[in-house]
């Protein structure tokens, strides 16, 4: 059984979007992943499909109710269903490349975009929902975060990627961000690639590559370098 | 003068994809602003139109060549263009939401996506592109950040959002995560909303949000709780 992807969304036509194109998109062609996007609308309530109401307590904005999302989670997983149920939210843990690779070797995943306001809180609690976060900034919704996560976990999949593009699956590996990368023109505006790149010594080239991407994550991430030293002692 | 976001990418048709819907979509059509994906293929090299290289020094993939990046920049951006360069990289400082804002306050951005392994790291230097992370994952490229940042910039723009929604402009303001949100019904499966949300005691709501906003920032999030108290003190 291919990677199976459920997205509960209030506007699945932003799907697949931008999954449809390039390499997750001809992935998705072969069958190589499976995507459906689910609209919450269909289990909203009367004759207008209400899926919103006013926040407890007071304040702007519209509630996802935990009733209508309930019973769209339910219809998207069967008994048995062992993906892991995903609430994209700025308020779950931030994902990683780790967390990455755990949902890509998994069955697929059942993921909730939230809109308006948020979604009810007894609905994360009872459907246990795993709240994830992209990154500490404000979306519309859920959905691009729904986007980012998918690409991340596609190009991961068996035969996705071309032999072309395996060594980008290193960063973040070893806890490090990228060395710079150099091409063609070897002067380009009066500016020269390293010599040592131009070498052909394959060991001094491995060595200025692990020294710049310790200098780079030391001086621009001080928190994932002071991470890899604790991992390390 | 509206907005104007220039991106410069490999496949200009994943744009607008999801920006074309909902908000950001009516508002694209308002005119509030602008988008446009220019095609770096179109300066690339020769009969092929190249727009790639061996990485010096070897290893697998491909790296963006400098030469045809900048003439793809500088084809963008007219002399006096003010706004930022932006380079989607995982390398990059994280996207926070105070650098959305200042974004969404400027005259716009050009954002250059990038793919297979890299960007020639001189054209970083020589057109002074600003690396920006949306998060610690690898993605297969920067047009699914340059979606995320443009629906994080756009949702700030005059006229976008609706008062309903101005409620989650306060998300991660005062360095907390939100509070949990209720709505109706009262109980369902059992769950009641928390009485005090029904007290009409609007002190006490706001009380009760503030802790629990802590609680969960502190528990989930001890990065940002460390940060804020430090801010405070």
């Amino acid at each position: 059984m291919p990677f199976h992807a459920s997205v509960l969304t209030l506007y699945p036509e932003m799907f697949p979007g931008p999954l449809g194109v390039s390499l997750a998109g001809r992935a998705l062609e072969r069958g190589d992943w499976r995507l459906e996007a689910r609209q919450i609308r269909d289990h909203g309530i009367g004759r207008h499909r209400t899926v919103d109401d006013t926040p407890a307590g007071g304040s702007p904005g519209m509630v996802l109710r935990p009733d209508v999302l309930a019973e769209a989670i339910d219809a998207a997983t069967p008994d048995g269903d062992a993906r892991p149920r995903l609430l994209m939210s700025p308020r779950g843990r931030p994902l990683d490349q780790a967390r990455v690779r755990e949902i890509a070797a998994g069955p697929g995943a059942v993921i909730v975009c939230g809109r308006f306001e948020g979604v009810d809180e007894r609905v994360i609690e009872a459907r246990a929902l795993e709240e994830v976060s992209i990154g500490d900034y404000i979306l519309s919704g859920g959905e691009m975060a729904a986007l980012v996560l998918l690409d991340a976990v596609v190009r991961l999949l068996p035969g996705v990627m071309g032999n072309a593009q395996s060594g980008q699956t290193e960063s973040f590996e070893d806890g490090l961000l990228e060395h710079p990368h150099y091409t063609r023109p070897a002067v380009w505006e009066g500016r020269e690639i390293p010599p040592v790149l131009a070498s052909g010594h394959h060991g001094a080239v491995e060595r200025w590559r692990r020294e710049a991407a310790e200098r780079l994550t030391a001086e621009r991430r001080p928190d994932l370098w002071a991470r890899r030293k604790t991992t390390k002692s």
